[in-house]
C-alpha cells in the first residue's frame, strides 16, 4: 500500500505545537539547526515510503513462522532490516559514546510516527531495541556496555523486553521467573515469558533479551524483581559470537494484527539455565524499567498516531475516487466522489483532526522529555520532567484510543471494500488494536494520570499545563477571526471542564478513591480533548501568522465544534457518575 | 466458545421495553399467550447454545473454501443446518400458507439475537433466506410461490440477495446487470454481483437467488431496475430439481470477519444466460426491495446487539477469573479478580448497558413492525408503520455502532489475551465490523433518519416518539427513589437535546440541506442515547414494580449518568458544528 509521509503537517506540529523553533532559538535544540530536522525527516520519509510501506501488506498476509525453534520473518523483512541498519536509522537516538547520533526525542518521535505508519509490524523491532539500549546505557555496568551497546545501537543486534508471564500481565508483582547467582558473577535464568515481540527472528546476528526475574531468596512482590541481560548467543571476549544460550522460542501467537511481528513464547533455562547478567542492582529491576517507561509509552502512542494517519490518508484517497450517489441538492447530476457527501466528509474530518491532535500531544510529550534532559538549569529540567510524566499517560492512551477509532472509521469510509482484506484498510484497524493494550493498558494509563500525575509537585505541574492552555486560549480570543467560528468558546469549555474534573478528582482521591478511579478513563479523554484542541488552535494561530493557515484553522474549528463539545458531558460523568463503582456486587453480562 | 442466552434480560426487554405483555393483553400478540414466547425462546436458546455456538470459533478458523465452483462450508456447518431445518427454526416467521408459523417479528427478533450471538456467520444464511421469502411471498406470482415458497420457508432451499456490483454499492442506480425477456415469459440474466452472502454453499439442495437487473430497454437509474428469481438448479414441474442454471460463484472474498460465511462473487449468464423470472412488475424492483428493508435492517441491527451481548458475557466471565493487581485501598491483599477494579467495571458497565439499550431499541422496532401489520384499525397500523420507519435506521445504526464499540471493549478487558485469536474476543470484534457497513451504511441510515423520517406524517411520528419518552420520564420523576441517582435529570437533558436538534434539523433541511446532513450521524447517536436510556428506565420502573429491579435500576442509572451525558454536546455539534460541510474543498489526510 502506498504511503506518503505528511511532512508539512509534521513540521507544523513540531514547530508550533511542540516548540521546535523556540527550542532551536533558545539553544535546547541547537543540534536541529540548519534545516537538519527537515533533512532527516525527508530521508526518514523516503525510507518509510520506499522500503517499509511496500512490504507492509504482504507481511501481514505472510506473517512470521516458527519451525524447529527458528522464526522466519515475512518475505522482504531481512533485506529491509539490512537497509535499516546500513542507513544508520537504528542509531538515531543512541548514545554518542557508542556510535549513536543522540538526536532529540522530538525528532525521533516524528521519525517513529513515519516508520510506524509505513509498517508498524517492522518498526516494532527497532523500537524494542531502543528501549533495551536505553536500559543498558543507563543502568548497565561498563562491562555490559562494552560488550553489547555499540552492536545494539547500530542494530547489528536487536533487543527485546521480557516482562509478561501467563499469570503476570499488568501486575508484574506476580513475576515468577527466577535467577540463580553463579560464582563468576553471572546468573542462571529460568522461566517462561509470553508476548515477547521479536523474541526470535532471522534478521540480526544476535538478540539481546532483557528479562525480569527474581534472584533466589528475593522478597515477594515488585521489590524482589531484578533485570537481566540474556543474549541469544554468548559473546566471546573479542566480540565474536559463541555458543547458543539456553533460551528459545517455543511458540508464536496467532494474533488479530501485526502478523509480521513475531510474538513469541520464550523459554529460559529449559536445560542448564540461560546465562544472564544483572542490569543495575538486585531487586531494583522495576526501577530500570521505569527509566524507559516514558519513552516506551511515547513510542507506543506514536503507533496510534501513525496508524490513524495512514488510515486517514487511505480513506481520503478512496473517497476522492469512489463515486456513489448524487451531491446534496443536485439530483440531476451523476454519481459524485463520495468525499462530496457531508457525512463522509464528517468521518474524514474526525479522522484528520483526531490524528492531528494526538500527534500534537505526542510531540509535546517528546519535547518535554528533551527539555527534562537538555534544559540548562535544574529547576527547568525538573519542571519539564514533571510535564513529561503528566503528558505520557495522556499521549499513550489518547493516541491509541484514537488509533482504534480512526482506523475503524477508515474501514467505514471504504464501505464493503473496507471489510475485504485486499483493500488494506482492515489491516490498519487490526494492527492498531494492540496499541491500547500493551505497554500498560489504557485503563492503567488513566489510573496513573489520576493517582500519580495530578498531584505531581503538589499540583504545580497540572497548574502549569492549565496555564499553558489558557495562554493559547487568550491569544485565540484576541485573534478570533470569523473562520475560527466557536473554536474559542468550545475549547474554553473543554479546559474549564478539565480543570473542574481535576479539582473534583483531587478531593475524591482523598475521600473515596474507588469513586475517583471510576472516572479515570473519561477524565483522560477530557484532558485529550482540551490539550489536543488547544494545540490545534496554537498551530492554526501560527499558521495564519505565516499566511497559510486555512487548513489549520479548519482543523482547529472542527475539533473544537464537533469533538471538544464532548468534554462537559464527560466531566459530568466523572464527577457524578461513579456510583456503579461502589456497588458491592456486579451482575452478569447480558 | 460457550454462550448462555440472557433469557431473563431478553424477557424483561420484551415485556417492558417492547410491550409484549400489553400486546398479549390487547390481543395483538394473542399467539404468544400461554407462555409460548418463553417456551420458544427456551428452545431457541438451546439450539444456539448447543448447536451453533460450539462451531462458531472453529468456523472462523476454518472458513469456507471454493474449488471448481464448489463452495465447501466449515466443518460442522452442514450438520448444523440439517438440524436447523429439522427443528423447524427456519419456518418461524414464514407465511402459514406455505408451512410457516407466522410468529410475530418481536419473538423472531429475540431468536435472531440469540442465534446471531451464538454464531453470526451461520445465522446469516437463514436471515438472507427470510428476506427472500418475504419478497417472493409479497410480490411473487402464484406460480413462483407454488414453485419456491414452501421449500424456502422450510429451509430446504436457501435464498440470497444479489444487489451489489463493483460500481454499484450504496448507489443502486448504477446497477448494470441486464435481463433479456424470453418468449416463454422468463428472462435471461447477465451480470456480475459481488459480496453475495451464501451465494454458493453445500448446505441445501437448491439456492434461490433474488437478483436486481435491468430489462433490455429499461430507463436509467433506479426506475429501471427489476427483481428476478434465478435458481441455482432449475425446478421441474413436479418440484424435483432439473439442470444447473447458468450461474456460478467465481470467487470468495477474504474478509476481516465472518470467515465461515461465504461472501461470493456471482457470475450470471457466463454462457447462454441465467434463466430467471420477474418478481413483481418490471422496473419496480426497488419497491420489492423496500418491502423487505425494515425487516432486513432490523435483522442486521440484532447482529450488533448479539455480538455486543456475547462479548459482554465473555468479558465479564474473564474479569471474574483473571487476577491482577490489588483492590483499591487494600494494598496488603493479593491479586484480586480484575472485575473489582473500578476502571474494568466501568468498561463492563458500558458494555452491558449499551447492549441493553440497543436491544430495547431493536425489540421496540420489531413491536412497531408487528403493530403495523396486526393492529385492529387502519390508523393504528399507519401510526405503527410510521414508528417502525422512524426507529429502523436508529436500530440499525445505533446497534451496529455499539456492536463495534462493545466488542472492542471486550478485547480491551481481556488485555493481551484479547489480541490473541485463540481467546475468541477478537473474533466478535472482527465479525461485528461488517454490521455498520452492510444493509445500508450507518451514514446512510443517519441520512435516512434526517431526510425521510423526521418529517413523517408532518412530524407527528416524531412528536409521538418524544411524547412516549416524556411519559416514561414523568413516571420516573414520580418514582425517583435514591437508587436512580440523577437518572431522571440526565435522561431529561438527553430528550431535550434530541428535540432541540430535531427542530433545528427541520429548519436546516429547508435552508441548507448540506448543513443538516453534516449533523446526521451525531443526531442519530443523540436519538439512541435518549430512546435507549428512556427504555432502560422504563424497564427499571417495571422491574422494581415486580420487586426485583436492583440490576435494572443500576443499568438505567449508569446509562443515564455516564453515557446519556454525551447528548447535549452531540446536539451542540449538530446545530453549531457543520461549517466544514460548506467548505468548497477538502484538504488531504495527514
Amino acid at each position: 500500500m502506498d504511503y506518503k509521509a505528511p511532512l508539512s503537517q509534521i513540521m507544523l506540529t513540531l514547530n508550533h505545537a511542540a516548540g521546535m523553533q523556540d527550542g532551536i532559538a533558545s539553544g535546547i535544540f541547537s543540534d536541529l539547526d540548519d534545516g537538519l530536522a527537515a533533512a532527516v525527516l525527508d530521508e526518514a520519509a523516503k525510507f518509510g515510503e520506499d522500503v517499509l510501506a511496500p512490504i507492509n501488506h504482504s507481511g501481514d498476509r505472510a506473517g512470521a513462522s516458527l519451525k524447529d525453534r527458528v522464526v522466519t520473518t515475512a518475505p522482504g523483512w531481512r533485506a529491509a532490516y539490512e537497509q535499516w541498519v546500513a542507513g544508520g536509522w537504528n542509531a538515531l537516538t543512541g548514545p554518542a559514546s557508542h556510535g549513536g547520533q543522540a538526536l532529540p526525542h522530538l525528532l525521533n518521535a516524528a521519525c517513529l510516527e513515519i516508520w510506524s505508519a509505513a509498517n508498524m509490524a517492522f518498526t516494532l523491532c527497532p523500537v524494542l531495541g531502543m528501549g533495551a539500549v536505553e536500559a543498558v546505557a543507563t543502568h548497565g555496568s561498563e562491562a555490559l556496555k562494552a560488550t553489547y551497546l555499540s552492536k545494539m545501537v547500530s542494530g547489528a543486534w536487536t533487543g527485546t523486553m521480557n516482562l509478561t508471564e501467563p499469570q503476570a500481565g499488568s501486575d508484574l508483582a506476580l513475576v515468577r521467573s527466577r535467577a540463580e547467582p553463579q560464582p563468576d558473577g553471572s546468573y542462571k535464568v529460568f522461566g517462561t515469558k509470553i508476548f515477547i515481540t521479536y523474541g526470535e527472528h532471522d534478521m540480526a546476528g544476535n538478540i539481546v533479551h532483557l528479562v525480569l526475574a527474581r534472584v533466589t531468596g528475593a522478597p515477594e512482590g515488585i521489590k524482589g524483581i531484578s533485570l537481566f541481560v540474556v543474549p541469544k548467543f554468548m559473546v566471546n571476549k573479542d566480540g565474536s559470537l559463541g555458543a547458543r544460550n539456553d533460551v528459545f522460542c517455543s511458540g508464536l501467537e496467532e494474533k488479530m494484527g501485526i502478523h509480521a511481528s513475531p510474538t513469541c513464547t520464550m523459554i529460559f533455562g529449559d536445560k542448564e539455565g540461560a546465562i544472564g547478567w544483572l542490569i543495575g542492582e538486585e531487586n531494583r529491576g522495576l526501577n530500570c524499567m521505569f527509566t524507559m517507561m516514558n519513552n516506551a509509552r511515547l513510542a507506543t502512542a506514536l503507533q496510534g498516531v501513525a496508524l490513524a494517519s495512514i488510515a486517514t490518508q487511505k480513506a481520503t484517497d478512496f473517497a476522492r475516487e469512489r463515486r456513489q450517489g448524487r451531491a446534496v441538492g443536485d439530483g440531476a447530476l451523476g454519481p459524485v466522489p463520495i468525499i462530496q457527501h457531508p457525512d463522509v466528509r464528517r468521518n474524514l474530518m474526525i479522522m484528520r483532526t483526531l490524528t492531528a491532535a494526538a500527534r500534537a500531544i505526542c510531540y509535546l510529550t517528546a519535547q518535554a522529555l528533551d527539555h527534562a534532559h537538555r534544559a540548562p538549569d535544574a529547576s527547568a529540567r525538573a519542571e519539564a520532567g514533571g510535564r513529561a510524566a503528566l503528558l505520557t499517560p495522556l499521549a499513550k492512551a489518547f493516541s491509541s484510543d484514537i488509533g482504534n477509532e480512526v482506523t475503524s472509521l477508515g474501514v467505514q469510509v471504504h464501505g464493503g471494500m473496507g471489510f475485504i482484506e485486499e483493500t488494506g484498510a482492515a489491516q490498519y484497524m487490526r494492527d492498531a488494536r494492540i496499541v491500547a493494550i500493551y505497554e500498560g493498558t489504557n485503563g492503567i494509563q488513566a489510573i496513573d494520570l489520576v493517582q500519580r500525575k495530578l498531584g505531581l509537585a503538589d499540583g504545580a505541574t497540572l497548574a502549569r499545563e492549565i496555564a499553558d492552555m489558557r495562554a493559547t486560549l487568550a491569544a485565540l480570543g484576541q485573534r478570533n477571526t470569523p473562520g475560527f467560528g466557536k473554536t474559542h468558546e468550545r475549547l474554553s469549555e473543554a479546559v474549564d471542564s478539565f480543570e473542574r474534573a481535576a479539582n473534583w478528582l483531587h478531593q475524591a482521591l482523598a475521600t473515596s478513591p474507588a469513586l475517583a478511579l471510576a472516572g479515570a478513563t473519561p477524565f483522560l479523554r477530557v484532558f485529550g480533548l482540551a490539550r489536543g484542541g488547544v494545540s490545534l488552535a496554537a498551530m492554526a494561530l501560527a499558521a495564519t501568522n505565516d499566511g497559510d493557515g486555512a487548513e489549520a484553522v479548519q482543523d482547529a474549528r472542527f475539533f473544537a465544534e464537533c469533538l471538544a463539545t464532548a468534554a462537559p458531558g464527560l466531566a459530568l460523568s466523572v464527577m457524578e457518575g461513579g456510583a456503579f463503582a461502589l456497588e458491592p456486587a456486579f451482575a452478569g453480562g447480558h
